[in-house]
């Protein structure tokens, strides 16, 4: 009987996508095993990726939308409508995303999540009732003030004046008008993939932790955490929701806090999210090997990344599945993932070489590493 | 059962000797399998490395010893004793070799294998029966004149003056003058290991194909070419060995042809006189896994280098025995080795990376890629 392997890595960043990777694994393990069954579950962990790969699982597609970038001016955005029909994903980077500023123009004062909210709106206006929404690699910090405002909260001073966009402002919040909110998003439910628990003030709050990265002076941190402080002081008196201490509330500068407190959203780890919605564990019934892999394997793997998820996964399903993680680079004590559900972990690097020729390659890296390891399995 | 694993790769040159090699496999496979036997055996192919391996291989000993280097100044070569101590091995690179002349000094009318007859000499003193001599990587180009004056010849024009060292002088030889010779150097068998067939002269010969590479002008290697021819016709006349149209004869600037005329010399294929005096074959035995390898891997390894030898003599003694291959760099064409033995080849590169840092990690990765491999196998 043919032998049935499932291939479910990450992309490879900068070189190929996951659906790409498991399609040069295919041609690898095929060139060993001609019989060999693959099945192809392209993976991520909620961020960069996670967009295509579902939409590569699932067998849906891409809309791309103009919306307002972090900093104001129009950004080419894209999210997801998975092959169900019903669902959307979005990666709130595509919009709102740190790659979106520079040096010279990144300034937490003023970045929104006005073009997130806006793909929000996009979904529900084009009938999606599930939105997964990662929520990685932001270059906000305005607690998702943005994005509530696309889909119609409105955020007033004492004088009834919208405040302007970006975290810097809401130390005058004073009045969250929800006269104006979409009609349909209270019955949209949106899956917050994010691995970040940080809270939403404090020494371990959005501000402080990745306000620096975003472009924050230590002046403009402790600005945005007491305006962030006073915000969801606002949000608590007025619509009764409890963000401060949410874990998960920090994430992408507050985005995390404002999705539970002014959408209908629960958060979850990314990757818990993937193998749910690519329907990893019941594709993982009768395979005998489970490749996985990512641009980068190494110790840190095992918190969240794509391939622990899957060789947790498929040792759940049967510990007898033999899971083979591939990997560009595979870095510092990769040797701590032998206990988490890793048979083996192989580089792909052919030879001495930079970067850049080895994002270039990566296809026939991995089809190589591929078809050795299969001889070895005939 | 325990499963038994043969080491046997070639050194990984400039980062490990083979017998490096080895231990670092033993500690890779041992972290996967604790109870695996491991046979080690270090390998060579004849050329660079063959003395350590070949010491390494059979328990035996370095000699260091100052002699003359291929232009005349003295040099520290080394050659090496057999663990049977009555076999020497010596690579002529050692005394004569390439590495000992730079760009301004070398010229192939004047550098001279007479290093490599004092090694001869030096082994022949302490009662050595047996040499097992490597003819690659030489400076010369005459014919081997130089390491017969070492032992006793002499070379002398038509006034009976000593010619000078060198292939250029070669040309005004009148007798080859035996009296001197050393008494026991006929005793002596010398097993050239060389996988060079080049003939001493014409278009395929030593000065036209090899002599550039050391040196020589247009206008040299003319007069080289003569120089051979004539010196062939002298020995055939004089000794009655007819040296020109030999297989081999042209190896390492002649040297091959000047060991035939002038010693009890035989010429094999380096990698099957290290497969013969390893006892490669015999250790096969009973073996489950033959692990190999070089510093590089790729289509030629087909053309007698030490992974193809490894492999094509595990495959003759047991079809069943698995072979697989390590290499810091694998190159182009590598699957051209599937139909020659090998199982698998894997890159041990973990990253991207320069040379100089994969050369100065080379044992760990050597591990940690034979650690996986070994996951693969439990």
């Amino acid at each position: 009987m043919s032998k049935v392997f499932m291939l479910a890595p990450d992309s490879f960043k900068e070189s190929m996508t996951a659906k790409e990777v498991c399609e040069a694994m295919e041609i690898g393990i095929k060139r060993a095993i001609p019989d060999a069954e693959c099945i192809h579950v392209p993976m991520a962990d909620g961020g960069e990726g996670t967009v295509q790969s579902l939409v590569d699982a699932t067998g849906g597609t891409i809309i791309r939308k103009e919306v307002t970038g972090p900093i104001g001016t129009p950004v080419i955005a894209h999210y997801g409508i998975l092959g169900d029909g019903k669902t959307g994903v979005i990666e709130m980077a595509s919009a709102s995303g740190i790659h979106h500023v520079t040096k010279e123009t990144k300034n937490p004062l003023i970045t929104t999540t006005f073009g997130t909210g806006e793909l929000i709106k996009d979904c529900i206006e084009r009938g999606i009732t599930d939105i997964i929404l990662g929520i990685g690699g932001s270059a906000t910090n305005d607690g998702g003030a943005g994005m509530a405002r696309a889909l119609g909260y409105k955020f007033l001073d004492k004088e009834g004046k919208e405040l302007p966009l970006g975290g810097g402002s809401l130390l005058a919040l004073d009045t969250v008008d929800t006269t104006d909110v979409h009609p349909q998003l209270k019955h949209i439910h949106i899956l917050v993939a994010s691995d970040v628990t940080n809270p939403l003030c404090g020494e371990k709050g959005a501000s402080v932790v990745f306000g620096p990265q975003k472009g924050a002076t230590p002046e403009m941190v402790a600005l945005l955490d007491e305006s962030l402080r006073h915000y969801s002081n606002v949000i608590k008196q007025q619509l009764g929701a409890d963000i401060l201490d949410l874990p998960g509330a920090g994430a992408a500068g507050g985005l995390g806090g404002g999705l539970l407190a002014f959408t209908n959203a629960t958060m979850k780890k990314g990757i818990e999210i993937v193998i749910e919605y690519t329907g990893l564990k019941e594709k993982l019934q009768n395979v005998d090997y489970c490749f996985t892999g990512e641009g980068g394997i190494d110790f840190q793997t095992k918190f969240g990344k794509t391939p622990y998820g899957v060789a947790k996964a498929a040792k759940s399903v049967n510990s007898d599945i033999k899971v083979i993680a591939l990997a560009g680079s595979v870095g510092q004590d990769v040797e701590a993932l032998y206990d988490e559900g890793f048979d083996a972990i192989f580089g792909i690097v052919p030879k001495a070489a930079d970067l850049d020729t080895l994002l270039a390659e990566g296809k026939e890296n991995v089809a190589r590493t591929s078809e050795n390891i299969s001889r070895l399995l005939k």
